[in-house]
C-alpha cells in the first residue's frame, strides 16, 4: 500500500508499505480522508526527534476493513471516525481521567509519534473498542474530520476554561484551534468573545464562529489594553492561549480577572522556559489558573462533537480552505509549511 | 491608644494614635494576641510600596469593644477571632467567590495594607458580620490565631491542589505556610507526603505535621530525581509551592505528573517573570494545571479550622517558638527579618 | 404610595403605604416594570403561610430613589435591575457560596416573604451593593426584566445539570422556567435538547428556544420510552425536572443514563414525600445525582446575563404574553391563576 | 477446582468446576484469601434474580497463576489485590469517568453477577491490565483485601459527599461500609463526625475510626433533633447514607444544611420508591445534593488505598471479626446472614 512517510527530519515523500495486520484489540481502517494538522508540520521539523519513514498524519476517517480477534461491537464496512488521540483508556494516568496523558505526558498521542500514521491506504487504530466512532448518515466525511482533533482541542481550551454563563473571554489566536476555541466558547455560553488575530481571513472565520469582537495585535492600541477597557478594567473571565508563543500567553495572564482562568491550547515549541509575568499574575496570589491539555480523544467524545454538528449547533467545515487528493499531499504539506495562500486545513481524498 | 506602625519603608516604630471609631457595619475590637507574620516584614521592606506610619499586623484575636450602628450577631465582650482578610463580600469578584480578590487582585487584604492593621491597641474590623468568628471556649487565643492565616493560607496550598484520596504530594519549604500545607495535605487524605526543607527544626515539625519523608534540597542528590524515584518515575499527584522562588516553582512542575496540580502558595517577591519549565511543562499540553491563591477569609472558614483545632485534628501551637508581649514587638520584627534563633512564629501579647 | 398586597391567603388587593425608608445598606427604588411570577400564585394561595397586607411582586426594574447612609457606587435616578433573591452575602451560608440559602433554606428570597415585594411605587432593596445591577442602555426594562428570575432560575437548572459539551438533555415541561432551561441547555453546548410538553404555544417557544424535539406527554407513546429510543436506549445526561410533579421527577430519574445528572428546578408544592423510583435510580448505586437549587442572584449574575442579551445569544422577551398596567394587576394574576388565554408572563408597567 | 457456588435462590453449596482459561486480555489467578461481603448474602436472596451454579465472591486478593495473551505488564507468581468491580474502562460509560456503570448501570459489577466470582480455587480477572495492582510487600493479604471494595465503597461516600476542611458529617449506619465511610470523613478532614448507630461494638469501631460522637437511633432523643443541636440548628455540610432504608435517608435529608450533600453508599433493596421528604428538601430549592454510587475500582484506585494503610494512615483489619478456611465457607455465611456473633467481616483463607 501506498503511504506518506517522514523519511527523516524535514524529508518526506511517498513510499510502499505492506498492509498492516492490526492486534487482537485493533481496527483496520482504509482510510477515505484526511486532514494536514500543524502538528504534523512540527513533527517533520524535528519537534519530537528523528524518525525514520514513519508514516504521517492523525486526522482520519475511514471504513472498518478487519476486525482484530477481541473486538466486539464493530463491523467491516462501517464509516468511521478516529480521533488523533488514542489512548489505551487502562493505564493508570488513563484511570484518572487524564487518557491523552496516556502511560506518560503526551502518550496518548500515538500516531505519526510512537506508530505509523493515517496518510496511508490502511491504518491500524489501537485498543478501537474505545477509539472509534460510527459516522452518522447525516455528516460527511468532511463533517466527521474536524471532529478528530480541531473541534475537540480546540473546544477544550473552551471547557478548560472555567467559563460562566454569559461571561467574558479572549481567545488570542485564530488558527483552525484558536477558531474552534471561539466556536467553543460560543458553544458553552460565553456573554463576549474577543478574539484577537491579524489575518484578515481568520478575522473573518472568527467572527463567523462567534467572536463579539475582533482585536489586531499590530494595530496601533495594546491589546491588553484594549481588553480591558471592553471589561471595564475587570480583565476577562477566561483568557485562551492558542498560539503556543511568549506574547501572548503573558497576554493571557495580563487580561484574566482575578480569580479567573487562563486556557492553554497552543503548543510551545521554542525556548526552555514560558514565562508568567510576575505582578499580572498577582505575586503568586490572585486566584488565577492555569491549565493545559492535549486534544481529548474517545468515541463518546466524537459522539457528542458529531451530535453538536447534526443538530446544527456548528458546522466546522468553513475551516477547509483548501482540498487535494492524497497523491498531492506534499502539495498541502508545503502550503501548511509557509502557510501561504490563506491556508487553514487541506482535506485530502483519498 | 498604642500602635506599632511603618513609618516608612524600612522604619517601624510605636506612636500614639486615637481609637479608631467603628462605621456602621464595622466593630472595634481590643487586641489580646497577635502573630507576626512574613508578609508584615515584606510589607515593611516595601513589598506593596512607601507607607507612612501605617499600623502593621494582621494575624489577631481580641474582644469586642464597640459594635458599628448596623451590626448584629455580636455583642460587646466576645472573644473573636479576625480574619488576615477581611472582604466586603458583596462586591463583583466578592460574589464570584474569590473573596480574597475584593474588588481587585488581592484586595481583600486590607489590614496594613489600605488600612489601619492589628497591631495597637484597638482596631477596627470592617464587614464584621463575615469576618470575626467566635472563639469557642475549649480554644487559647494561641489557637484562634492559628485559625486567622496560617491554617487558612497553608491548608488552601492542599485544597487548590486536588489531591486524590490516598495520593502523592510533595511540598516545597517548610516555613510556618509549607508546614500548614503539609498538615492539610495530611488533613485531606493524601497518601504520602513529601516536604523538601533543609532546616533542623522545619524539618521535624514537617515530620510532626505529617510528612512522610524529608527531602534536603542541598542534599548531594537532586530532589526533582529523589522525588521521582519515590513516586516510581510518575511524579505526584500535587506539588505545593510554599516558598516563592523561581527553583522551588520550577521543581514543583518538573516533579508533577501529567495531569496533575502544581498548587502555590508562596509569594513571589522578586523579577519581572516567574518562569515555567516548558518540556517539564509538557509543551503546554500535559494537563498540568498551576493554582494560586491568597488566605481565605470569613467566619465560616475560620469556624471550620477552628473546629479541628477543638476536636483534636491539629494543633498548630507548635508552631510557637517565641513569646513576647506587645512592647518588645519590634525584637519580634528582628527576628523575622532574620530568620535567627529559629524562629518561626513569634507570639504577641496585649 | 400605592401598593399591590396579599391581604389574607387567597384575597388580593391595592392599598396605601408610606414610601418606606432605606436603612443604612439598602436602596430605595422607584418601580417601572415588573413580571408576576407564579410564586406570587403559590404564596397567595398559602405555599408560605399566611401574610397579612403583605406587598407582593419579586421581579421588578426601576429607578433608584434614594441611598442607604452607608451604600456607595449607585446614583441616584440609575436604572437598575433587581433579583428576585436578595441575599446578605455575609451570613455563613453566604459565604460558602450558598447565597440563595442566605440564613436558612431558602433564606435569600425576601421580597413578598419576609419584606414587603416589588408592586408598589417605591419598594426597598435590602444589601444594595450586591443586589443592584445597572441595566446597559442597550436593554429595555422588560429585557432587564428576565434576569432577575425566569433567566436566572431557568438557566440554573441547566448550570446544575452538568451537561457535557454535545450531550443529550431532555426537559420535563415548557413554562417559563422549563423555557429558559431550554434555553439554558442550548446556551450551555447541549447538542440534543427533548422538552416534554403537552400545550401547543409552549411546544412553539421551547422549538423556539432551542428543543431539537418536542415530546407531548399525554401522546399515545410513553414519554420516558420515547427518550430512551431517541438516545439508543442510553438515557440522556441530564434530565431537568421544571414541574415540581412526582410524574415528572420519577420520569426524570429514569431517563438520565448511569452516572448523570436530574437538576430540580420546579416548585414542590404537595404531598409529604417526593419519591424516587428505586429500580430506575440503580438501588442507589448507578451515579446518578440528584440537584436542586433556588434563583441565583446577585449584580455579578445579573450583569452576566444582561450581557447575553446585549450580544444578542438570546431575547428572552417572546415569554412575555400579556401587557398590563400596575393598575390592571389584579388582572393579571387572576389569568396566571387560570392559565387562561396562554399566558406565560404578564408584564407591568408603571 | 474447587468453587463455592450460588446453586439457586437461597441454596449455597461447594461444586467441582474446572479451572477456567483466561481470553486475550484476561489473567488467571489463583486465590489465596478473600472477605464476604452482605452482596453476596443479597445475591443469594435474589436481589439481582436467579443463578444457577453461579460462583459467589468478589473481594479477593490472589496470585497470578497464567497471563492472558496479549497483557502485559505483569507476572506469573505477583501477588494481587482484585476490585470488587472490574470495568472494561473502554465502554461510552467508562470513558465518561462512571467506570462502576460500565455499559449500563451498576454493570462494572461482574463478579458473581454475570460471571463467576472469587470464591473458588481459581478465577478469571477481565480487563486485567485495570483491574489488578499489586499488593506491596508491606501489607498482607488480609489488609489489601480491604482495598477491594469496603474501603473503596466507604470511603467513596466520604468523598462524594463534597466535606469542606473542618466541616460537619454525619455518617447513618456503622456496618463495614458505614465504618469505612466514617474512617474516609475523617481522612478527608472532616471537623466532627456524627456517628449513627446501636450495637454497641459497631459504636466502639466508629470511635476508632473516627467518629467524635456517637448517636445511638434507638434511645429516647432523635437523632436528629440531636444532630441538629450539635450543629447549633443549622445541620451538617455531609450526610452519609450506609444503610439502605427510607427511615436514614429520609434523616439524611432532614440533617444536612441547605447547600449541603446527602451521599448514598447504602443499597437499598426493598419498596418501589426512596422517599425525599419535601419540605426538609425545600421543596426541591434548598440546594440539597444526593449523590450515589458504586464501588469505585481499578489498579490507581486500590493503589491509592494500599498507600494508605502502608503509610499508617489507616489499618481497616480491626472490620475483620472472624477467620475461617475455604471449607468453612458456608459457615461464614450464615453468619453473615444472620449478623450473629458480632460478625462484621469474615477472612477467608484459602
Amino acid at each position: 500500500m501506498k503511504a506518506f512517510v517522514m523519511h527523516e527530519i524535514g524529508k518526506v515523500g511517498f513510499m510502499e508499505k505492506p498492509v498492516p495486520e492490526p492486534g487482537p484489540t485493533d481496527v483496520l481502517v482504509k482510510a477515505t480522508s484526511a486532514l494536514v494538522c500543524s502538528s504534523d508540520i512540527h513533527t517533520l521539523s524535528g519537534a519530537i526527534g528523528e524518525r525514520t519513514n514513519l508514516t504521517l498524519g492523525h486526522e482520519a476517517v475511514g471504513v472498518i476493513e478487519k476486525l482484530g480477534s477481541a473486538v466486539e461491537g464493530f463491523e467491516v464496512g462501517q464509516r468511521v471516525a478516529i480521533n488523533a488521540i488514542t489512548p489505551c483508556y487502562q493505564c493508570l494516568n488513563c484511570q484518572t481521567g487524564h487518557t491523552s496523558q496516556c502511560t506518560q505526558a503526551l502518550g496518548g498521542w500515538k500516531f505519526a509519534n510512537v506508530k505509523d500514521g493515517t496518510f496511508a491506504d490502511y491504518f491500524v487504530v489501537n485498543d478501537a473498542k474505545a477509539n472509534l466512532a460510527l459516522i452518522p448518515d447525516e455528516l460527511s466525511d468532511e463533517h466527521a474530520l474536524y471532529a478528530t482533533d480541531m473541534m475537540s482541542t480546540g473546544f477544550m481550551g473552551a471547557e478548560n476554561g472555567n467559563i460562566p454563563l454569559g461571561g467574558t473571554v479572549a481567545v488570542f489566536a485564530q488558527g483552525p484551534v484558536g477558531l474552534m476555541s471561539t466556536a467553543g466558547a460560543r458553544l458553552l455560553g460565553a456573554g463576549l468573545i474577543i478574539a484577537v488575530e491579524s489575518v484578515p481571513r481568520r478575522q473573518e472565520l472568527a467572527r463567523h464562529f462567534g467572536a463579539d469582537i475582533i482585536i489586531d495585535p499590530f494595530s496601533s492600541q495594546d491589546s491588553v489594553a484594549q481588553i480591558l477597557d471592553l471589561t471595564e478594567g475587570r480583565g476577562v473571565d477566561t483568557a485562551i492561549e492558542a498560539l503556543g508563543a511568549q506574547v501572548t500567553f503573558e497576554n493571557c495572564v495580563k487580561v484574566t480577572r482575578p480569580g479567573g482562568t487562563i486556557s492553554v491550547v497552543g503548543y510551545f515549541g521554542e525556548g526552555e522556559y514560558v514565562n508568567i509575568p510576575r505582578i499580572d499574575w498577582g505575586v503568586g496570589m490572585a486566584g488565577k489558573t492555569i491549565t493545559t491539555g492535549l486534544c481529548p480523544g474517545g468515541s463518546e467524545r466524537m459522539n457528542n462533537l458529531m451530535r453538536l454538528i447534526v443538530n446544527k449547533r456548528i458546522d466546522p467545515t468553513p475551516l477547509t480552505t483548501h482540498k487535494f487528493s492524497f497523491d498531492e499531499l506534499e502539495t498541502a504539506f508545503k502550503l501548511m509549511e509557509t502557510k501561504e495562500d490563506g491556508i487553514i486545513k487541506p482535506l485530502i481524498t483519498f
